[in-house]
Protein backbone atom coordinates (compact mmCIF):
# COMPACT_ATOMS: atom_id res chain seq x y z
CA UNK A 1 0.00 0.00 0.00
CA UNK A 2 2.85 2.37 -0.35
CA UNK A 3 5.91 4.10 2.13
CA UNK A 4 4.88 6.06 4.86
CA UNK A 5 6.48 9.48 3.67
CA UNK A 6 4.80 11.48 5.73
CA UNK A 7 2.90 11.25 9.07
CA UNK A 8 1.36 14.56 10.65
CA UNK A 9 -0.80 15.36 13.96
CA UNK A 10 -4.45 14.32 11.78
CA UNK A 11 -2.85 12.42 7.95
CA UNK A 12 -0.44 10.11 6.94
CA UNK A 13 0.69 10.73 3.47
CA UNK A 14 2.19 7.24 1.61
CA UNK A 15 3.60 6.94 -2.11
CA UNK A 16 1.48 4.69 -4.86
CA UNK A 17 2.62 3.27 -7.74
CA UNK A 18 2.44 6.45 -9.96
CA UNK A 19 5.42 9.03 -8.50
CA UNK A 20 3.30 12.22 -9.13
CA UNK A 21 0.60 10.69 -7.00
CA UNK A 22 -0.10 10.32 -3.24
CA UNK A 23 -2.26 8.33 -0.87
CA UNK A 24 -3.63 10.39 2.49
CA UNK A 25 -5.21 8.95 5.22
CA UNK A 26 -7.39 11.07 7.89
CA UNK A 27 -6.46 10.14 11.35
CA UNK A 28 -8.51 9.81 14.64
CA UNK A 29 -6.30 11.85 15.90
CA UNK A 30 -6.80 15.89 16.98
CA UNK A 31 -4.72 18.34 18.54
CA UNK A 32 -4.59 21.92 20.13
CA UNK A 33 -1.40 24.16 21.05
CA UNK A 34 1.04 23.17 18.89
CA UNK A 35 0.31 19.24 19.95
CA UNK A 36 0.29 20.15 23.96
CA UNK A 37 -3.42 18.89 24.12
CA UNK A 38 -4.33 15.60 22.19
CA UNK A 39 -7.11 13.75 21.79
CA UNK A 40 -8.56 10.34 20.12
CA UNK A 41 -12.23 10.43 18.79
CA UNK A 42 -13.43 7.55 16.39
CA UNK A 43 -14.77 8.70 13.45
CA UNK A 44 -12.36 11.99 13.18
CA UNK A 45 -10.55 10.22 10.13
CA UNK A 46 -13.91 9.35 8.24
CA UNK A 47 -15.66 12.91 8.98
CA UNK A 48 -12.65 15.12 7.49
CA UNK A 49 -12.15 12.81 4.84
CA UNK A 50 -16.01 13.38 3.86
CA UNK A 51 -16.01 17.17 4.64
CA UNK A 52 -13.01 17.86 3.06
CA UNK A 53 -14.07 16.06 0.01
CA UNK A 54 -16.99 17.71 -0.51
CA UNK A 55 -14.98 20.91 -0.14
CA UNK A 56 -12.86 19.86 -2.98
CA UNK A 57 -15.72 18.53 -4.37
CA UNK A 58 -16.90 22.46 -5.07
CA UNK A 59 -13.52 24.13 -5.66
CA UNK A 60 -12.97 21.41 -8.92
CA UNK A 61 -16.89 22.74 -10.12
CA UNK A 62 -15.07 26.15 -9.69
CA UNK A 63 -12.21 25.53 -11.46
CA UNK A 64 -9.88 26.40 -8.79
CA UNK A 65 -7.01 24.44 -9.03
CA UNK A 66 -6.65 21.66 -6.20
CA UNK A 67 -3.97 18.63 -5.53
CA UNK A 68 -7.41 16.86 -5.13
CA UNK A 69 -7.74 13.68 -7.74
CA UNK A 70 -10.11 11.19 -5.86
CA UNK A 71 -11.61 9.89 -2.48
CA UNK A 72 -11.00 6.05 -2.67
CA UNK A 73 -12.30 4.76 0.86
CA UNK A 74 -14.07 6.14 4.09
CA UNK A 75 -10.78 7.67 5.52
CA UNK A 76 -8.08 8.32 2.35
CA UNK A 77 -8.30 10.42 -0.88
CA UNK A 78 -5.44 10.36 -3.77
CA UNK A 79 -4.00 13.55 -4.20
CA UNK A 80 -1.00 14.91 -6.79
CA UNK A 81 2.32 15.23 -4.96
CA UNK A 82 2.99 18.69 -4.32
CA UNK A 83 6.38 20.43 -3.24
CA UNK A 84 4.85 22.37 -0.43
CA UNK A 85 5.59 26.12 -0.01
CA UNK A 86 6.73 26.09 3.67
CA UNK A 87 3.52 29.17 4.65
CA UNK A 88 0.62 28.96 6.36
CA UNK A 89 -1.82 31.12 4.34
CA UNK A 90 -4.67 32.29 6.93
CA UNK A 91 -7.56 33.94 5.43
CA UNK A 92 -9.47 35.94 8.06
CA UNK A 93 -13.07 37.65 7.12
CA UNK A 94 -14.48 37.50 10.94
CA UNK A 95 -12.09 38.56 14.08
CA UNK A 96 -11.49 35.51 16.27
CA UNK A 97 -8.24 33.67 17.30
CA UNK A 98 -4.72 34.88 18.20
CA UNK A 99 -6.46 38.55 15.20
CA UNK A 100 -8.64 39.31 18.13
CA UNK A 101 -5.25 39.35 20.77
CA UNK A 102 -3.03 40.67 17.79
CA UNK A 103 -5.40 44.07 16.96
CA UNK A 104 -7.54 43.89 20.16
CA UNK A 105 -10.62 43.62 18.56
CA UNK A 106 -13.45 41.85 19.90
CA UNK A 107 -14.21 38.18 18.58
CA UNK A 108 -17.03 37.75 16.31
CA UNK A 109 -15.88 41.47 14.55
CA UNK A 110 -16.71 41.74 11.02
CA UNK A 111 -13.76 42.84 9.26
CA UNK A 112 -15.94 44.51 6.51
CA UNK A 113 -12.52 43.51 4.37
CA UNK A 114 -10.63 39.78 4.10
CA UNK A 115 -7.72 39.57 5.15
CA UNK A 116 -4.85 37.34 4.19
CA UNK A 117 -1.67 36.40 6.78
CA UNK A 118 0.87 34.51 5.88
CA UNK A 119 3.37 32.40 8.76
CA UNK A 120 6.22 30.57 8.06
CA UNK A 121 5.34 26.68 8.46
CA UNK A 122 8.67 25.93 10.92
CA UNK A 123 7.85 24.36 14.26
CA UNK A 124 11.68 25.59 15.62
CA UNK A 125 10.74 29.10 15.38
CA UNK A 126 6.53 28.79 16.28
CA UNK A 127 5.26 29.14 12.75
CA UNK A 128 5.98 33.39 12.94
CA UNK A 129 4.20 35.61 11.02
CA UNK A 130 5.77 37.15 8.13
CA UNK A 131 5.29 39.82 5.33
CA UNK A 132 5.86 39.30 1.63
CA UNK A 133 9.57 40.94 2.21
CA UNK A 134 10.31 38.37 4.44
CA UNK A 135 9.00 35.34 2.51
CA UNK A 136 11.58 36.63 -0.56
CA UNK A 137 14.67 37.48 1.83
CA UNK A 138 14.48 33.84 2.76
CA UNK A 139 13.37 32.29 -0.43
CA UNK A 140 10.50 30.56 0.16
CA UNK A 141 8.64 31.85 -2.26
CA UNK A 142 9.02 34.17 -5.32
CA UNK A 143 6.91 37.26 -5.76
CA UNK A 144 4.73 35.39 -8.67
CA UNK A 145 4.53 32.63 -6.51
CA UNK A 146 3.06 34.85 -3.60
CA UNK A 147 0.72 37.18 -5.96
CA UNK A 148 -0.41 34.07 -7.16
CA UNK A 149 -1.21 32.48 -3.94
CA UNK A 150 -2.98 35.05 -2.22
CA UNK A 151 -4.98 35.56 -5.42
CA UNK A 152 -6.30 31.48 -4.90
CA UNK A 153 -6.44 31.89 -1.20
CA UNK A 154 -9.27 34.86 -2.05
CA UNK A 155 -10.43 32.75 -4.66
CA UNK A 156 -11.07 29.67 -2.53
CA UNK A 157 -12.67 32.10 0.36
CA UNK A 158 -15.15 33.51 -2.16
CA UNK A 159 -16.32 30.05 -3.05
CA UNK A 160 -16.63 28.57 0.58
CA UNK A 161 -18.02 31.55 2.01
CA UNK A 162 -21.01 31.28 -0.40
CA UNK A 163 -20.74 27.23 0.32
CA UNK A 164 -21.34 27.23 4.07
CA UNK A 165 -23.47 30.35 3.23
CA UNK A 166 -25.94 28.08 2.28
CA UNK A 167 -25.78 25.36 5.12
CA UNK A 168 -26.11 28.19 7.01
CA UNK A 169 -22.62 28.50 8.33
CA UNK A 170 -20.51 31.96 8.78
CA UNK A 171 -16.88 31.07 7.41
CA UNK A 172 -15.12 32.93 9.96
CA UNK A 173 -11.29 32.36 8.88
CA UNK A 174 -9.28 29.36 7.84
CA UNK A 175 -5.86 28.31 7.02
CA UNK A 176 -4.80 27.01 3.67
CA UNK A 177 -1.35 25.48 2.10
CA UNK A 178 0.12 25.80 -1.36
CA UNK A 179 1.91 23.41 -3.01
CA UNK A 180 4.36 22.77 -6.40
CA UNK A 181 2.86 20.21 -8.74
CA UNK A 182 5.57 18.05 -8.89
CA UNK A 183 5.17 17.52 -12.96
CA UNK A 184 5.08 20.95 -13.83
CA UNK A 185 5.80 23.10 -11.02
CA UNK A 186 2.23 25.42 -11.02
CA UNK A 187 0.58 26.31 -7.41
CA UNK A 188 -2.39 24.28 -6.50
CA UNK A 189 -3.93 24.05 -3.23
CA UNK A 190 -2.94 21.37 -1.31
CA UNK A 191 -3.46 20.03 2.23
CA UNK A 192 -6.96 19.72 3.49
CA UNK A 193 -10.08 22.18 4.20
CA UNK A 194 -11.69 20.41 6.92
CA UNK A 195 -13.03 21.93 10.39
CA UNK A 196 -9.37 21.03 11.71
CA UNK A 197 -8.48 24.21 9.66
CA UNK A 198 -11.62 26.53 9.52
CA UNK A 199 -13.53 28.68 12.21
CA UNK A 200 -17.00 27.78 10.63
CA UNK A 201 -20.09 29.49 13.12
CA UNK A 202 -24.14 28.62 12.75
CA UNK A 203 -25.53 32.28 11.08
CA UNK A 204 -28.29 32.36 13.52
CA UNK A 205 -26.73 31.32 16.86
CA UNK A 206 -22.71 31.37 16.22
CA UNK A 207 -22.68 28.06 17.53
CA UNK A 208 -19.02 26.54 16.74
CA UNK A 209 -19.04 23.74 14.23
CA UNK A 210 -14.77 23.27 14.05
CA UNK A 211 -12.40 22.02 16.28
CA UNK A 212 -12.68 25.10 18.61
CA UNK A 213 -15.25 22.87 20.31
CA UNK A 214 -12.38 20.78 21.52
CA UNK A 215 -9.64 23.45 21.76
CA UNK A 216 -12.22 25.27 24.60
CA UNK A 217 -13.62 21.77 25.41
CA UNK A 218 -17.00 23.12 24.21
CA UNK A 219 -18.83 20.13 22.72
CA UNK A 220 -18.36 17.02 21.64
CA UNK A 221 -15.97 16.82 18.35
CA UNK A 222 -17.22 13.45 16.35
CA UNK A 223 -21.04 14.88 16.71
CA UNK A 224 -19.84 18.31 15.94
CA UNK A 225 -18.09 17.53 12.27
CA UNK A 226 -21.32 15.19 11.87
CA UNK A 227 -23.57 17.94 12.17
CA UNK A 228 -21.79 20.01 9.92
CA UNK A 229 -20.89 17.45 7.60
CA UNK A 230 -24.72 16.60 6.90
CA UNK A 231 -25.53 20.41 7.11
CA UNK A 232 -22.90 20.60 4.02
CA UNK A 233 -24.33 17.78 2.44
CA UNK A 234 -27.95 19.39 2.43
CA UNK A 235 -26.90 22.22 -0.18
CA UNK A 236 -26.74 21.63 -3.53
CA UNK B 1 7.71 78.88 24.67
CA UNK B 2 4.08 77.21 24.16
CA UNK B 3 2.34 74.00 25.46
CA UNK B 4 3.63 71.01 25.94
CA UNK B 5 1.72 68.54 23.62
CA UNK B 6 3.49 65.08 24.01
CA UNK B 7 6.50 63.93 26.14
CA UNK B 8 7.56 60.81 24.51
CA UNK B 9 10.44 59.19 25.93
CA UNK B 10 13.73 61.03 24.45
CA UNK B 11 11.18 64.18 22.99
CA UNK B 12 9.26 66.74 24.41
CA UNK B 13 6.84 68.21 21.64
CA UNK B 14 5.73 71.64 22.30
CA UNK B 15 3.17 74.38 20.15
CA UNK B 16 4.31 77.33 18.93
CA UNK B 17 2.32 80.67 17.48
CA UNK B 18 2.29 79.29 14.09
CA UNK B 19 -0.53 76.26 14.59
CA UNK B 20 1.09 74.41 11.25
CA UNK B 21 4.70 74.36 13.53
CA UNK B 22 5.71 72.35 16.44
CA UNK B 23 8.97 72.72 18.58
CA UNK B 24 10.75 69.42 19.49
CA UNK B 25 12.70 69.49 22.52
CA UNK B 26 15.72 66.31 22.25
CA UNK B 27 15.79 65.11 25.88
CA UNK B 28 18.99 62.90 27.65
CA UNK B 29 16.73 60.41 28.41
CA UNK B 30 17.45 56.46 27.41
CA UNK B 31 15.29 53.95 27.60
CA UNK B 32 14.90 50.38 26.29
CA UNK B 33 12.82 46.90 26.06
CA UNK B 34 9.38 49.42 26.06
CA UNK B 35 10.96 51.28 28.89
CA UNK B 36 11.85 48.43 31.74
CA UNK B 37 15.25 50.35 31.46
CA UNK B 38 16.00 53.63 31.80
CA UNK B 39 18.93 56.39 32.73
CA UNK B 40 19.62 59.75 31.64
CA UNK B 41 22.66 60.56 29.76
CA UNK B 42 24.52 64.25 30.21
CA UNK B 43 24.51 65.68 26.56
CA UNK B 44 22.22 62.46 24.47
CA UNK B 45 20.03 65.43 24.07
CA UNK B 46 22.30 67.35 21.63
CA UNK B 47 23.71 64.46 20.33
CA UNK B 48 20.76 63.41 18.88
CA UNK B 49 19.37 66.79 18.01
CA UNK B 50 22.65 67.65 15.96
CA UNK B 51 23.03 63.83 14.34
CA UNK B 52 18.88 63.88 13.51
CA UNK B 53 19.33 67.82 12.14
CA UNK B 54 22.74 66.30 9.90
CA UNK B 55 20.10 63.67 8.40
CA UNK B 56 17.28 65.67 8.01
CA UNK B 57 19.70 68.26 6.13
CA UNK B 58 20.43 65.39 3.38
CA UNK B 59 17.22 64.01 3.43
CA UNK B 60 16.19 67.51 2.19
CA UNK B 61 19.14 67.38 -0.53
CA UNK B 62 17.54 64.48 -2.06
CA UNK B 63 14.27 65.89 -1.93
CA UNK B 64 12.73 63.79 0.49
CA UNK B 65 9.63 65.17 2.28
CA UNK B 66 10.06 65.23 5.46
CA UNK B 67 8.60 67.24 8.92
CA UNK B 68 11.68 69.08 9.50
CA UNK B 69 11.85 72.65 9.37
CA UNK B 70 14.94 73.96 11.11
CA UNK B 71 17.18 73.52 14.45
CA UNK B 72 17.11 76.63 16.55
CA UNK B 73 19.53 75.75 19.65
CA UNK B 74 21.14 72.98 20.56
CA UNK B 75 18.79 70.61 21.51
CA UNK B 76 15.79 72.09 19.75
CA UNK B 77 13.96 71.67 16.62
CA UNK B 78 11.10 73.23 14.61
CA UNK B 79 8.79 70.70 12.80
CA UNK B 80 5.93 70.81 10.51
CA UNK B 81 2.59 69.52 12.21
CA UNK B 82 1.65 66.06 11.20
CA UNK B 83 -1.21 63.64 12.39
CA UNK B 84 0.87 60.68 12.71
CA UNK B 85 -0.03 57.64 10.86
CA UNK B 86 0.02 54.70 13.80
CA UNK B 87 2.77 52.34 12.15
CA UNK B 88 6.45 52.00 12.79
CA UNK B 89 7.83 51.61 9.60
CA UNK B 90 11.06 49.08 10.11
CA UNK B 91 13.51 49.23 7.31
CA UNK B 92 15.82 46.13 7.76
CA UNK B 93 19.15 46.13 5.79
CA UNK B 94 21.32 43.51 7.43
CA UNK B 95 19.70 40.60 10.04
CA UNK B 96 19.68 41.73 14.06
CA UNK B 97 17.72 41.88 16.74
CA UNK B 98 13.81 40.64 16.46
CA UNK B 99 14.23 39.75 13.09
CA UNK B 100 17.19 37.56 14.23
CA UNK B 101 14.34 35.67 16.47
CA UNK B 102 11.51 35.50 14.24
CA UNK B 103 13.52 33.58 11.16
CA UNK B 104 15.86 31.92 13.20
CA UNK B 105 18.70 33.71 11.15
CA UNK B 106 22.38 34.73 12.39
CA UNK B 107 22.32 38.66 13.19
CA UNK B 108 25.05 40.22 10.93
CA UNK B 109 23.78 38.04 7.74
CA UNK B 110 23.23 40.28 4.81
CA UNK B 111 19.62 39.87 3.27
CA UNK B 112 20.65 40.45 -0.05
CA UNK B 113 17.07 42.53 -0.13
CA UNK B 114 15.76 45.29 1.89
CA UNK B 115 12.78 44.18 4.16
CA UNK B 116 9.82 46.79 5.24
CA UNK B 117 8.07 45.74 8.23
CA UNK B 118 4.88 47.01 9.69
CA UNK B 119 4.14 47.62 13.56
CA UNK B 120 1.00 48.67 15.21
CA UNK B 121 2.26 51.53 17.27
CA UNK B 122 -0.14 50.38 20.34
CA UNK B 123 1.69 50.21 23.66
CA UNK B 124 -1.34 48.35 25.01
CA UNK B 125 -1.00 45.61 22.24
CA UNK B 126 3.04 45.74 22.49
CA UNK B 127 3.49 47.05 19.04
CA UNK B 128 2.39 43.91 16.85
CA UNK B 129 3.68 43.57 13.94
CA UNK B 130 1.07 44.09 10.76
CA UNK B 131 0.60 43.42 7.42
CA UNK B 132 -1.29 45.97 4.64
CA UNK B 133 -4.67 44.05 5.07
CA UNK B 134 -4.40 44.47 8.69
CA UNK B 135 -3.79 48.25 8.49
CA UNK B 136 -6.28 48.97 6.26
CA UNK B 137 -9.06 46.78 8.03
CA UNK B 138 -8.64 48.35 10.85
CA UNK B 139 -8.80 51.92 9.15
CA UNK B 140 -5.00 53.17 10.25
CA UNK B 141 -3.85 54.07 6.60
CA UNK B 142 -5.30 53.78 3.12
CA UNK B 143 -3.66 51.68 0.27
CA UNK B 144 -2.45 54.84 -1.25
CA UNK B 145 -1.04 55.34 1.98
CA UNK B 146 0.90 52.51 2.32
CA UNK B 147 2.20 52.22 -0.95
CA UNK B 148 4.03 55.86 -0.49
CA UNK B 149 5.16 55.08 3.00
CA UNK B 150 6.38 52.21 1.74
CA UNK B 151 8.28 53.77 -1.36
CA UNK B 152 9.70 56.94 0.76
CA UNK B 153 10.95 54.56 3.25
CA UNK B 154 12.92 52.85 0.60
CA UNK B 155 14.07 56.16 -1.16
CA UNK B 156 14.98 57.75 2.53
CA UNK B 157 17.01 53.78 3.12
CA UNK B 158 18.35 54.28 -0.27
CA UNK B 159 19.89 58.09 0.62
CA UNK B 160 20.72 57.21 4.32
CA UNK B 161 22.63 53.82 3.21
CA UNK B 162 24.80 56.12 0.96
CA UNK B 163 25.53 58.29 3.70
CA UNK B 164 26.58 56.13 6.60
CA UNK B 165 28.84 54.71 4.07
CA UNK B 166 30.84 57.59 3.11
CA UNK B 167 31.32 57.41 7.20
CA UNK B 168 32.44 53.63 7.07
CA UNK B 169 29.24 52.75 8.83
CA UNK B 170 26.59 49.97 7.70
CA UNK B 171 22.64 50.82 8.10
CA UNK B 172 22.22 47.41 9.72
CA UNK B 173 18.17 48.78 10.07
CA UNK B 174 16.38 51.79 11.40
CA UNK B 175 12.60 52.51 12.56
CA UNK B 176 10.54 54.97 10.90
CA UNK B 177 7.34 57.24 11.61
CA UNK B 178 4.98 59.18 8.73
CA UNK B 179 2.82 62.00 9.74
CA UNK B 180 0.16 63.80 7.29
CA UNK B 181 0.79 66.97 7.24
CA UNK B 182 -1.52 69.23 9.36
CA UNK B 183 -1.66 71.75 6.07
CA UNK B 184 -2.13 69.25 3.15
CA UNK B 185 -2.75 65.81 4.22
CA UNK B 186 0.77 64.82 2.28
CA UNK B 187 3.00 61.94 3.69
CA UNK B 188 5.56 63.01 4.45
CA UNK B 189 8.62 61.37 7.02
CA UNK B 190 8.20 62.41 10.78
CA UNK B 191 9.51 61.99 14.35
CA UNK B 192 13.50 61.74 14.17
CA UNK B 193 16.18 59.29 13.05
CA UNK B 194 19.03 58.67 15.43
CA UNK B 195 21.29 56.89 17.37
CA UNK B 196 18.25 55.52 18.85
CA UNK B 197 16.50 53.98 15.80
CA UNK B 198 18.93 52.89 14.00
CA UNK B 199 21.00 50.44 14.25
CA UNK B 200 24.48 51.05 13.02
CA UNK B 201 27.59 49.15 12.76
CA UNK B 202 31.79 50.04 12.05
CA UNK B 203 31.97 48.37 8.58
CA UNK B 204 35.26 47.15 9.05
CA UNK B 205 34.68 45.93 12.55
CA UNK B 206 31.35 45.37 13.44
CA UNK B 207 31.22 48.06 16.48
CA UNK B 208 28.15 48.95 17.46
CA UNK B 209 27.54 52.88 17.04
CA UNK B 210 23.71 53.23 18.15
CA UNK B 211 21.68 52.44 21.22
CA UNK B 212 22.63 48.75 21.44
CA UNK B 213 25.51 49.79 23.34
CA UNK B 214 22.92 51.10 25.99
CA UNK B 215 20.64 48.23 25.76
CA UNK B 216 23.37 45.53 25.90
CA UNK B 217 25.83 47.21 28.09
CA UNK B 218 28.23 47.25 25.82
CA UNK B 219 29.85 50.66 25.79
CA UNK B 220 29.16 54.39 27.17
CA UNK B 221 26.27 56.17 25.13
CA UNK B 222 27.51 59.58 25.02
CA UNK B 223 30.60 58.59 23.83
CA UNK B 224 29.33 56.46 21.20
CA UNK B 225 26.65 59.02 19.99
CA UNK B 226 29.72 61.43 19.96
CA UNK B 227 31.94 58.91 17.75
CA UNK B 228 28.82 58.97 15.34
CA UNK B 229 28.12 62.45 15.60
CA UNK B 230 31.89 63.22 14.04
CA UNK B 231 32.27 60.43 11.49
CA UNK B 232 28.69 61.88 9.76
CA UNK B 233 30.12 65.64 10.46
CA UNK B 234 33.33 64.04 8.12
CA UNK B 235 31.30 63.32 5.73
CA UNK B 236 30.77 66.43 2.94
Amino acid sequence: MGELLYEGKAKKMFTTDDPFVLRVEYKNDATAFNGQKKAKFEGKGRLNNAICTKIFHVLQQKNLPTHYLETISETEQLVKSVDIVPIEVVVRNIVAGSLAKRLGLDEGTDLGKTIVEFYYKSDDLGDPMINDDHALAIKIATEEELTEIRRQALAVNKVLQELFSEAGILLVDFKLEFGKLKETGAIVLADEISPDTCRLWDKETHEKLDKDVFRRNIADLPETYEKLLSRLEAVR
